[in-house]
């Protein structure tokens, strides 16, 4: 065994409790930390974030990663350990390149532009947010400069977020889908609308909880290695392969969000709890491709925790549990999960017109990114497309271009990746369906484990080690391509 | 401002930073941390551990202690921080004496020795322990000669944990408080006893959690600079000033046990939440004097918790939270909490019985510390005690000897600390008395934000800044005696 490599393995493991550490932080903050503690957990996080990147910038790891790059140590490496030493010199030397004060900038103007976003939002007023818009625009190009002058912007934004895709393809496949999105919905909406009065009403928040753990289960999450808290806003994270956590908020008068916010977390976390042990630790471990990442959260809350025959062995069970629904039969359970709606919010947006939400936000980020349109005239933009998409025009900002936060710290080519993650299910989806038959005998037979088994063997393992243009081609054999899943929207909506 | 006293401010913040990640890592294993999750968690505790100590024995630290001991900088300190280095000296001082192969060899005896408790307890079988019991008194006898050549073995044990206590004074008041006790409990348990069916029954856990949250609010626990988890037994962690965290155990068998560790855990935390915000992240902050904290969190327990006008401001409330206690009268609440019974285990005994526990664990220590009594005799030595003070003798050594772990880690000198927290809560309550009038009529008038208040200004205040025979002296005006505390005792008690 080389020496170098095992001094690899031990900044590996270095860097791994530091990891575990501030994951630890970022999960207490965000579910059961007083007021009080910030200011402690805050400069504890500064500490660990001081040290990891120092770890991980540190001349010592520039060495070693250079030392078994070198022949005589590089063949000696397995194709696992060429691949982390491969990625982890790639991303140190695009990080060393980044001079300090340009990131010093960049930590400054994105703590401002979050603040501003916030003022923003409250007020609904664009103009607040737009100022600080401008530099974090000016900034993420300055950067992206730096750490990818190879690629052409856009490209670079998306290296971030869904490793080796490029805007080519998503131009390609979003246009494929939105073309026959935007009639679908338009029919869709125009036929008669399921009756969602059996839904407002109290439900037990208690009950809400045991319902999630149910699903949980069901669904295959591991509790020996993952537990649950509540938190503002859902969220899945790991602070060790061995311990994942999902979050959840309940609350009265909704009873069906924290069901398919435990089912899509629940994808997430079974996702990153069945990744090869040999990766752990590794850059290879976990999976950092949000896209392919997505596609695993949306496929058990859509393709799977959307379909009537999901919840066909179980929705006697979940009634017991929540007595609310005792008076819902099953079909008016499915419509009810299904009910496409034109609406203003991304976030609680119906599986259908949500790829329309993330294809706006596309087309937004390209016009800043690679048609120069001036921040001032992207509201206008905004409303735009959503009367052409969805046929409603936001009345203020709050509930247009001011909804999301991911700007606000710079977060460009990262809306995409949702749309990705749905688009790959598609292609999942056929591929699955063309092995195990189809699934929705494979779930009103209660074969879950089938699927999930499945997804585990043929995603999960790999975690980072295929990029998503990798996954596709060993999972389904071709490109990416939106048919499927425009297909998989026309057998289930089309015959509404 | 001194260069280097502004560098001690700095290495504070930073060993701050590491009790703060510590204690969150401790307490995530105690609460949620799902079995997984061990190695991770133990790996980073290690490395934050690790970091503490070389932050703590640094040279860099000792000269900076150093050059603020020298006359032209120490005359510039004020009080507070002339006691901040003087005790970090001390500290560093005795740390820097234990050879680095005593200190490992320490950490593998513990190791085995916990195990071997372990084992003995379920095994019920003292002989399994012994000769692991053997090595801890042997290494801590050898540590002690290198950290405290100056004391009296026990005086130096008594030193970690009741700094500047001595067993001259225990001796003492310990001889005061069993002479008068053991006489008063054979005259309570003589007496007839209360009925306690009505809390043999099942309650909802639910509702006990109402209750905590209830009962740590009326005493004053402050919920935004503290929160609350559950855990198998109940504790009290500050991972800062700023974020007290209690534990309890909810159980449907017992509905008094959570009540009253809430009580006690949260005159814990409140203790903590109270300090000076000046003392903050130095050696003046918290409370590290086990029997002082000890006697805050008996003093909410106990003096005010025991009392039956602690709740007649709340029981109705208390009923309404759980419902299973509509039928019991205040009268029959108040005499169960209240009730004396000669039992085996510590930490289930009644206020009066537990004295005894601990007065029996100090008679051991002494044997073994003092008189060298060899480890095989002490089983005989503990149930001739327990025949003595409270009339029974253990079956097994299972609910005997073993039933602590304290001895397997080393902790001797930690029993005492018990008792003495409560023989200051006798002097305390008299003190108050003195000050605020009779605590009966406090408590039923509903005046506990002014008992709490006294207690934040006359003990919590100081923190560490007062060492425990300074805060009898400065509360009191006098040295530790029992008779206070017999006094309350025989007042409560005498009478049945």
């Amino acid at each position: 065994m080389s020496e170098l490599l095992d001094k690899l393995k031990e900044i590996n493991e270095q860097a791994a409790k530091l990891s575990t550490i501030g994951e630890l932080l970022y999960w207490d903050m965000r579910t059961i930390m007083p007021e009080g503690g910030f200011d402690a957990h805050a400069a504890a996080m500064d500490y660990i974030e001081t040290e990891g990147f120092r770890l991980s910038n540190s001349e010592e790891l520039y060495n070693i990663l250079k030392g078994l790059s070198e022949p005589e140590e590089w063949e000696q490496l397995d194709d696992d350990w060429k691949f982390i030493v491969k990625t982890m010199r790639e991303d140190q030397e695009r990080s060393r390149r980044i001079p300090e004060e340009v990131f010093r900038r960049k930590v400054a103007i994105s703590a401002e532009a979050e603040r501003a976003w916030e003022e923003a939002k409250r007020a609904s007023d664009f103009s607040i947010f737009a100022p600080h818009l401008e530099k974090q625009i000016a900034i993420t190009k300055e950067i992206k400069s730096y750490t990818h002058p190879e690629l052409e912007i856009y490209d670079a934004l998306l290296d971030d977020y869904e490793k080796g895709m490029d805007s080519a393809t998503i131009d390609r496949i979003f246009t494929e889908l939105k073309e026959g999105l935007v009639p679908l919905v338009k029919r869709i909406l125009a036929a008669p609308q399921p009756d969602d009065t059996p839904f407002r009403r109290t439900f037990d928040v208690e009950a809400e909880k045991k319902v999630q753990e149910y699903l949980l289960k069901y669904i295959g999450f591991d509790f020996t290695r993952g537990t649950t808290a509540e938190s503002e806003h859902p969220f899945t994270l790991d602070l060790d392969p061995d311990d994942v956590r999902v979050t959840n908020h309940f609350q009265p008068n909704d009873v069906l969000d924290p069901m398919f916010s435990a089912i899509h977390e629940g994808g997430h976390a079974i996702f990153e709890q069945n990744v090869n042990p040999a990766f752990k630790h590794t850059a290879a471990g976990g999976c950092d491709y949000l896209g392919i990442h997505e596609s695993q959260s949306r496929f058990f809350e859509n393709i799977l925790g959307r379909n009537i025959n999901f919840w066909r062995p179980i929705y006697a069970d979940i009634q017991k549990l929540q007595p609310e629904l005792k008076d819902v039969p099953l079909e008016a359970f499915a419509a009810e999960i299904n009910h496409v709606r034109a609406s203003f919010i991304r976030t609680s947006a119906d599986e259908v017109t949500y790829c329309l939400h993330i294809i706006l936000r596309y087309e937004v980020e390209k016009a800043i990114f690679r048609d120069n349109v001036p921040v001032s005239e992207l509201p206008a933009l905004w409303n735009r497309l959503m009367e052409e998409y969805l046929g409603i025009v936001p009345a203020t900002d709050a509930e247009g271009i001011l909804q999301d936060m991911h700007w606000s710290d710079g977060s460009f080519g990262y809306f995409p990746t949702y749309l990705l993650g749905s688009i790959y299910d598609g292609m999942f989806l056929e591929a699955m369906e063309a092995e195990l038959g189809p699934v929705d005998a494979l779930l009103a037979d209660g074969r879950l484990k089938d699927i999930v088994g499945w997804l585990n063997k043929k995603i999960h393992w790999y975690g980072n080690r295929r990029l998503p243009k990798e996954v596709l081609q060993a999972v389904c054999g071709r490109e990416a391509t939106a048919k499927p899943l425009l297909k998989y929207f026309e057998k289930k909506y089309g015959a509404e």
